[in-house]
């Protein structure tokens, strides 16, 4: 528990909490409908990444700017981030989404609003087949991740941010037809609180986090597996402090597995 | 007052009104309507952000390139630059922005010409509701710019200029819709004294400004404090040249905080 | 054939069986019409590119993300792979490509399959103009891959994922009109069994293949020629195991050729 | 005289027709007309955009990838390369337009070639107007390349392709509706000479010559001054081989200011 008193876990709680006001704030506002006509789904797929790579660019080194409970979900299997971490950022995450959306009610008309861009299913599309989508969606989305932020890596990666968004744009140029892309719980949750309106609400749940689960057994276990024994893995979930760390000023005393050397 | 004489201050100068004149031609021509039909939002929100990207490419390193009052305040209030040079950046920003709108006016047919892109809010949408807009929308332009130029960070940030200009490109495909997207005052300004239509002009002048404030002190005093003194930062404000830098060759010769190491 | 006992191999092979699934997958379902009117060819454009530099992010360090057998035929005419390793990387490739179209078309309403994106031919180009094009599509392709790839250079290239993706966004952009853009066999394959329609088929081979060889001699031998000897480039494709690798711990005793390190 | 003798002097040459027979194979094809209905100005700026960074990532190394007779210009101005090379490029990047505008008339059905996407002003912009806007949309891509390709800096700069595509496409999303967008004598002749249709076809040349010439001044001579002296100008010029270079094995010979360490 010595991470509540670390100034750096508050600062990234709070990160993790004002990012995902920022992404559902602007990913859904972009998704609203001030005209008649068809949604431009290109348009919206891309606020959707363009507002992930802003907020990785801006909070990726404070929390890593997971902005999703899936994708600390995936972190958590691969045993990256104590427990009490990852639930904490995802309940930040919750939270942050809810007051986004609220804000976002607040400062649109009212004959703009709709559903506040509800993720639901095409008609044509069976329960069984969007979870199938939102796992798969998921899955390419959190590999993307994971091998992105991967600190054995130092080729020609290029920026963080654009990779991990674009990844999120592509699962909405495919995703919007059929479930309306969901791909983080915190961005389903937070319009259907507001709207009331929980229809097949558990997909946008268990797909993603399926989906982020087996994106972090596929890449941390099978694709390039990282050789750390049971007992590194539950001193990571546990939240132990590191020995060679504590010594080290606050702020810079985070376990080895925090400092994302990529962001 | 060294700074007057120092040839890069000059050049530095010149180089933000030379780029918010190319900021404001590019963004404003761009969003003129050349045949009936609705604005494309998603092409003018990308020429708003390739238009920065290339500008911060082209003069980030010899300005930081931030063709932007808010931009340049924000920078001021986390105390990176002098009072002198802040406010010789505004006034070259926005005679920049003045000409730059002259110029599109000059070459550009009067039956297009239109309001020249002026901002206007939507008409269901209360100046109380633009404010909070553009203060979101500044505030994650900011954050992202505060993030990127650190000189703290050396992580895979990629380039400076995508990233900046794509979080632009992200509050326009939010905001076109709210406010028209200001998220700049001298960019606001120029189509405003061009076409003498100031209604509702303020908000375009306090919503980035406020933004731009509120980002300077959530990034540099909250999200990722800077340990810095009151005496230096006033030494900063008041561009007293330090000690260590006035033995250098004229050119190199900048303070610490204006050698942009990200650019 | 010591390749065959290596874990590293068949986590090459997996991945290139993975990769390609995903890029079918994404790529194809991209390409649906879902309502009445033209296909949105930029939409789809981007929806390739981002999913290939999903892709080449992902699995890049692990197989090279080939994702497509003319790329691979591209390496094998510079040997840069082994000629076990190249076949079975385009059998994995043929394989994901055939179960991403199999898993599209189960999750897809029957109305919105169609031809599940088969590639054919503008009425009004011949099979001759069709090759041509598809050869000088993925011509451009390959030698951004080759050139992007390259361990000689180590200027500003960015994201090696990037590059390659906007490459194949670009030939879409351009091919969609002529051919559908295959590009990559692969590709065009499956659905062409799903749908057992192989009219004209061979022109989504001849042409890529050619590309690719093409692509290769010119960058290889003429345009940034290197420096390998008849019988480095024969033990290479036989995949002889490199003397000094041998000594190295599995995993890392890969030949040099394949340490890709751009990715 | 000595560079005629040097293999790398002719892979740079092929290298320039080579490329810019690809941009105008690429960019004038996406921006034919296959159906009814507007060009889509987003699509096509891309698609230069694209297809710059593309040939960019794949040629820079090689000569630069110039691709265009103003861009040649404005190093030739900054002195950055021989007269003798400098003629070379020009011709051989006009040639390479000439021969891929004839092989895209070759592939394309009659009723698409239409004018072959040749440059032409808007009706209502005069050619004065036409000429200045040339001026400026060259004006900000020569200064980007410029600054991007300026071996001095060594900041974040990301991917040179990227960053002079993007700015390409900027030229392209403003100077569509003026002047078609040239911004690149070679692109905006082939056409002329394949539809023998010189209607206003100077301002294509004299447009990007000036912007091109003053972005060298602005750049080399105002905003970020190289110390050159005349006697160094006039030996690039002149193409005198650099002494240290001379002893270096052929291939690596070049005169330093031809080592792009950007690329």
């Amino acid at each position: 528990m010595w991470e509540l008193q670390s100034a750096s876990f508050w600062r990234a709680i709070f990160a993790e909490f004002f990012a995902t006001l920022f992404y559902v704030f602007f990913g859904l506002g972009a998704s609203l409908r001030w005209g008649p006509g068809a949604l431009h789904v290109l348009q919206v797929a891309l606020a959707f990444g363009l507002a992930l790579a802003t907020l990785v660019q801006a909070v990726g080194h404070i929390s890593g700017a997971h902005v999703n409970p899936a994708v600390t979900f995936a972190f958590l299997v691969g045993s990256q981030l104590s427990l009490l971490r990852a639930f904490s950022y995802m309940a930040a995450q919750l939270l942050g989404a809810v007051v986004g959306a609220a804000m976002l009610y607040s400062v649109t008309p009212p004959a703009v609003r709709g559903n506040l861009a509800l993720n639901t299913l095409h008609p044509g599309v069976s329960v069984g087949q969007a979870t199938v989508v939102e796992i798969l969606l998921t899955l390419q989305f959190v590999l993307c991740i994971l091998a992105t932020y991967d600190e054995r890596r130092n080729g020609r990666l290029g920026s963080v941010a654009l990779a991990v968004g674009f990844s999120l744009t592509l699962g909405h140029l495919f995703g919007m037809y059929y479930t309306g892309a969901g791909m983080n719980p915190a961005r389903s949750f937070a319009p259907a609180i507001l709207t009331r309106n929980f229809t097949n609400h558990w997909v946008y749940w268990v797909g993603p986090i399926i989906g982020g689960g087996l994106g972090s057994l596929l890449y941390d276990f099978l694709l390039f597996p990282r050789p750390k024994s049971v007992s590194e893995r539950l001193s990571v979930l546990k939240g132990t402090r590191p020995r060679d760390a504590s010594a080290q000023p606050e702020g810079t005393g985070e376990p080895v597995e925090l400092k994302t050397q990529a962001l």
